[in-house]
């Protein structure tokens, strides 16, 4: 079972206590996956489990590194159910090309990559080679709802099939 | 009239009461756009209409998240007025796959989100479903010249006409 | 020797007195540079020489302009590194489509573009017009190992040749 990247995703949410199952798509003016030719661009996840931020407040200050690396998890796990999500399966993601990790920090926390590696692990957890990854992590000021991570994603993947009329 | 996306522009700019013609392209060592194939990226626009910048300062301090939504409009009005000078029309945006909303904001200003959603409402407007997006909003420290908002875009667009020599 | 771009990258090497040769590529599960087609992304880059960080502090406080425009121009020379050891030379190198600059700065520190220059000069002087690019830049509460500057790039280039079995 461990042999799909299905099932490694299912693995880390159980092992995190987290479902990421549901809907998490947006309606509106925009949305959280939008796929072009061969690439696609998922929306800046926050560590959201339903309707609840599980890690919020400034990292350094009254969040741990520790806390941090969770909260990155969870954003790059609801990145990949967007994925799945949009693509049918994760065996259809050819390679993680990028990610950029927002860190709401206190002023002096200079950890970001430690807090980024969060999500690397679970790129490669769950895509192995595929997942190996370029990345960019900054210290900012707020993000939204106080998350304390923010992190969006570019994938490319296999391209849609072209729908048989 | 409201017919095409050029026309909604200018209807949309109206409503605004700034205009948006003349050269905004930067000289120089960057540029405002780069085309690479179908895909076109768009620089960082503050909300700068001629040679003044008409939202400036901290949001959720001496900025309202009214104000910063206005700034949030004026930016992506700019990067549409980009994107149109680069392709000749609007009508050949296929899709905008990803804006970055950066806001200059109070540290405990956590609305980033709802900041954007003026950015997502103007692409919509104009454009239509093509103009349904991804995005990331993140509270950041400061921005060019004292700027509340700063917003950069990738679109999918018709590839260059082959020239004719 | 100016006339090739990887004589002006060792040029400029020179005259900033560092030395970028040599293994950066990092390991593990993300990495420095990774191709997809054409495109070519590039992970955020601080201004690393060998393991010293060169410039680290806050800009507009204790970091000058020109010590920060120096930061950027350390930053862009590791991104052209990064892309020469992908690429085998820089001569690979079709286009800079997209530069992010973020900039740990003081509150009231407006001159970000200021500090962008530094890196659009370098990626004009080695590349040409090939260099010129679009670009964000912004200004950040904190970045890795409190380097001043951080920037990721995103080019165009050759396809990899396809492997000879």
């Amino acid at each position: 079972m461990e042999n799909s990247r299905d099932a490694r995703f299912a693995a880390i949410a159980a092992t995190l206590g987290y479902s990421f199952e549901g809907e998490i798509q947006k309606g509106g003016n925009y949305t959280s996956t939008v796929q072009h030719g061969d690439q696609v661009y998922v929306s800046g996840q926050i560590p959201r489990v339903g309707s609840t931020v599980v890690v919020t407040g400034r990292v350094g200050a009254e969040v741990s590194l520790v806390q941090a690396q969770l909260a990155a998890k969870v954003c790059v796990m609801r990145a990949l159910a967007l994925l799945r999500q949009s693509l049918g399966s994760l065996e259809r993601v050819k390679h993680i090309l990028r990610i950029s990790v927002y860190i709401q920090c206190a002023q002096d926390f200079t950890q970001q990559s430690e807090v980024a590696d969060g999500a690397s692990e679970v790129l490669y957890a769950v895509l192995g080679p595929a997942g190996v990854h370029t990345r960019t992590s900054v210290g900012v000021f707020q993000l939204p709802k106080n998350a304390s991570v923010e992190i969006d994603l570019i994938a490319a993947a296999e391209p849609p099939a072209p729908s048989v009329q």
